[in-house]
């Protein structure tokens, strides 16, 4: 497997603010993420794995906000992660009817980490994302297993492939295909410089409306290939935001709900039947599982100063969304259903 | 196994609105409920059921609403749940690690039924609520498997045992033994009369705070026995109101969240540690899957006169909660833990 | 006073769905808009009234829902909008620090119109939403009066002006001059033809994220006028969709949420100081105050069927935004003050 | 006036932990309350004030959040106080009809002591809660002034009277008297102390239900009057929580939400007309208005602490509702409407 070009290779900028090293949700230091692709005939289908830091993450929570712009999705784990404010597990991607066996991997590799878990230290709230991969893949099949969830996370690291891979593998994309996609910006806050890093579970659109840095892409190529069908925006997209500006949950909300601006900036109109959720999490301000009596001693950004991670949550959301179509190889997955890359199409753009 | 005595069999009556034939959530017509058990040294724990209708619930869905009073859980579906205002599976409690299992176990229930599912209909939203059985069961041995929850769908009735038994096994209420609870009231609205039915699964509370039917037995129980720890109320509770009055989403939230109202009248204070969370439903005003051009007709029940199935709500759901510990026989379990049975102080208050 | 020419006017088309006769929330059946203008020297300002329907309000109240992006306002009446799904007051739009003095406005006016309020038919909600003007108008002059209200509640009619009027007089928009603007478009489901209105009170936005029709005309705009500030997206925006679909209150709040499809389409991103906070109502459905003992019935759209409703909420917002700019005029306010017009630039674009 | 007996001073105990040394919210260092009662004839009114604390809050706010339980209301302020978690006013309470008003001379009152607000600093959001005194007041006459509300703010202090004065002269509660009550808890978490103050503006409940301290003492009082009216649960709750521990926003809409154990506990089952909200704001942790470039540090309380401050919020809110009964006089108002004093019931109790 080789790294496809991303958006950028082609000369294409998306938003102005300048990007992290990698240009990828990695740039945040200490994140990491991992792949399990199923990928043979009808099962197009994987695993992604995101690991907010490197330490126990149940022993050192990560404070996080959920916004739901659609809740047409089965993603587990909100309630708790809207009440208390942390994840306590890695962030696992897959498709819509293998939310459970996921979750159901993820109780049992924290339980293997933390023996104390389910005796004197309660329970742990598995965080799962889901879109909606049928089309290409299998979904019927149920082919994720506990050990491909296992892999996604122990093999995660800070350089990962993007497109047609993990969860992404089987996914669609305003009907082209669609996948994992990610990209990063720098601010400058005072004297400090932060990251914000994006990473997407791309699962919806229809192709006239796709807009590519401000182009309607989309008109073009639906004159480029009459014969697609004229669907609805079914499908799904997860969004997660990674930062390592110092944010409390109630600013992370706030982050995480202009994640929606980088996504209808792609041309999405939120359809339907497109379950559109966004996680947005610090790898700041962490929070202990046991910390006896101390008070823990918190940073906040002025929400005076905000708006500069309002605008790079909205850029590196828009290009990861970008980067998840033009890096994804075509797939020919279930009954023969195609979904061609955008690749094919940069030449005439 | 034979029924235990409920407590108004104790001559004791909570509130005065009056019950359906079997003080059940059964009242409610359609409504059916079932239990795996799993008994067995240190494993204390199980699977309950409960079906809205005997339908098929994919292709005709019930309304319904989520009321999240302590979101210190791990309910799954609850996001689609919300969005759409439908439940669409059975609903499954279980113990807090085995979700995941419950899940997947859903999915596959439906997908054997519908064979559209992942194909041309869409996905599924399995709804599974749970607590934290850990005291009493040998969570982290993960018990519950695929077939124990298709048991508990395809085993439902009308008619089941309270106490002990099913997802409720494991479970702790003000430090007794809880488990499964049921109860339902009768009202009438003009000229016709609705029933409220309520299930609950509890595991929530300290002794010093039970209260009964106004009576403030939790401090007499702690005279009685002193040796108890004082620990904070941890666990969580579920609370499901089914009902047939026929209501639209956003009063079943509203209903839902009176089942606070009989929470804390037994004495909780709404413990960080205790995940409260309570689903509504009405079988009435059901969601088609398939509709083609037709606009459904409802009907709704004028807020005016709302206030009536509000208190059943409460009343319900307060006996339902004190049926989950008098009919519940004392569990030994994990490690020598034991829950005793309110059953065996009944005779002193 | 003149009608200034709207978008379409110039030959520019938004979305591809077709618009009702007036373009203009209007469409909708029975609905009806009315200003109050106060520009003199620094006060630029006013009120902007929108009826849902022509009879009584209060007896007959209309089904509503909102949804809140962005709550950086001061929106009056939300709380009750929320709980029970309803308006039953006329809307009123003026500048923030006069929410006060409009909300006590309306309650005199509905006081007048129904002598029961206060006795025996319970207390009376006014919806009062607002933009912060003050860069235009003397904000501290607090200049809008009670009379200022009720002229613009029995001024209004199916035909009013745009741009620089009634709450719009002092607003700004992509630091150009904005204020009030409408649209709306038609959609069919099955048989039947349903209107989707748009009115939008605009004041957010920096001049070079100014997109119209999906070309980014602020870059251009910001190159051809050098000395225009860089500020932050400050101010908010007021975004009104009325229907005669018969939508239930939670396929209204669906609806609402598209609106910022709409904004962020105008290159909106949603920053810090901009509460950006969508209502929607239909005239259908309507809920009656006393009901006696029957149970209303409803028509519901089918789910599956309300994209097309989110797409013409969408792009009717889109083009109210723009209409709100094109057609207002020239402001200078308080200290010399000046918001351009986009119309003078119009022949460059 | 004299400050009449309050439920301890009849011996009564409400809750475990100890109260703070006035047993009022004024115990949180800081806070002074004030009041205007407008007692005459059918004008029974007025207006109650609460200062967070003695500086200029605008330019240093207060962190709180806002827990609606149900939104049957008219509070003004609530949509930026979710979204920025902050309070920059004296909260105001009055009567339903007069929160335009109370809101209008809000912003008077911080314009005068902020000649900056409107020009370069922005709007700001007054904060007033609501409920419906018509039964007893002439609400229809809206007899609250500007001045009225400037009064209660420059008047306010440490000391304040409880019972019918204020917002509270013509509020009932259990149809009884109800009005303004007060309570206060003391916490230690580790080696510190804390103090959680309540403030309560009483106006729901039917008399059969009224619990005090776990005494079923409405059945009693309903016997011993029989000819009272079984109406709805018709009215509001405002609770106002102030905490000197330093929580965040999320932790203080937590917090929030167990001011209804302590409502339930006095007997409300949250009836459909009764608008129950609760405000829960701390003095630590301010949020300055403008900050420059550094960012703020917080201090927080560990989560597994805070159970100890939803009992202190649970109990002084309670004590709080029973004390705004016991302290009221009875009132002869509108059309001759008496509410009488829980007072005259004491001895029979």
């Amino acid at each position: 497997m080789k790294q496809q070009k991303r958006i950028r290779d082609y000369g294409i900028s998306i938003g102005s603010l300048p990007c992290g090293e990698r240009n990828a949700i990695t740039d945040v230091d200490g994140v990491t993420v991992g792949h399990t692709t199923l990928a043979k005939q009808s099962m197009q289908t994987g695993v992604t794995a995101i690991l907010p830091h490197q330490g126990n993450l149940f022993k050192e929570k990560v404070r996080a906000a959920i916004h739901v712009t659609n809740g047409y999705g089965k993603t587990a784990g909100s309630i708790q992660l809207q009440e208390l404010g942390t994840i306590e597990t890695p962030i696992i991607l897959t498709n819509t009817l293998n939310v459970g066996v996921a979750a159901d991997a993820v109780v049992r590799y924290m339980l293997d980490k933390n023996p104390d878990i389910g005796l004197n230290a309660g329970t742990v709230n598995p965080l799962v994302g889901e879109c909606n991969d049928g089309f290409l893949n299998d979904i019927r099949g149920m082919h994720v297993e506990t050990d491909h969830v296992i892999k996604a996370i122990t093999e995660a690291g800070s350089e990962f492939y993007e497109g047609a891979v993990g969860a992404g593998r089987g996914m669609s994309c305003f009907q082209l295909k669609g996948g994992i996609g990610t990209a990063s910006r720098k601010v400058r806050l005072g004297e400090r410089e932060y990251t914000v890093g994006s990473l997407v579970l791309s699962n919806m659109g229809v192709k006239p409306n796709l807009v590519i840095a401000g182009q309607p892409v989309g008109k073009l190529l639906s004159q480029l290939d009459k014969n697609s069908d004229a669907s609805m925006d079914k499908g799904s997209i997860i969004m997660l935001l990674a930062t390592d500006a110092p944010l409390i949950e109630r600013q992370l909300k706030r982050m995480a709900s202009r994640a929606n601006v980088g996504l209808i900036r792609t041309g999405s109109f939120l359809g339907n039947d497109s379950g559109d959720i966004a996680i947005a999490f610090t790898t700041k301000n962490r929070v202990a599982h046991d910390l006896g009596q101390h008070n823990p001693h918190l940073v906040s950004i002025f929400e005076g100063h905000i708006d500069q991670l309002f605008n790079a949550a909205a850029e590196a959301t828009e290009e990861a969304i970008i980067n998840s179509m033009v890096t994804a190889e075509q797939v020919i997955g279930r009954d023969g259903n195609t979904r061609k890359s955008l690749q094919s199409y940069m030449a005439s753009l």
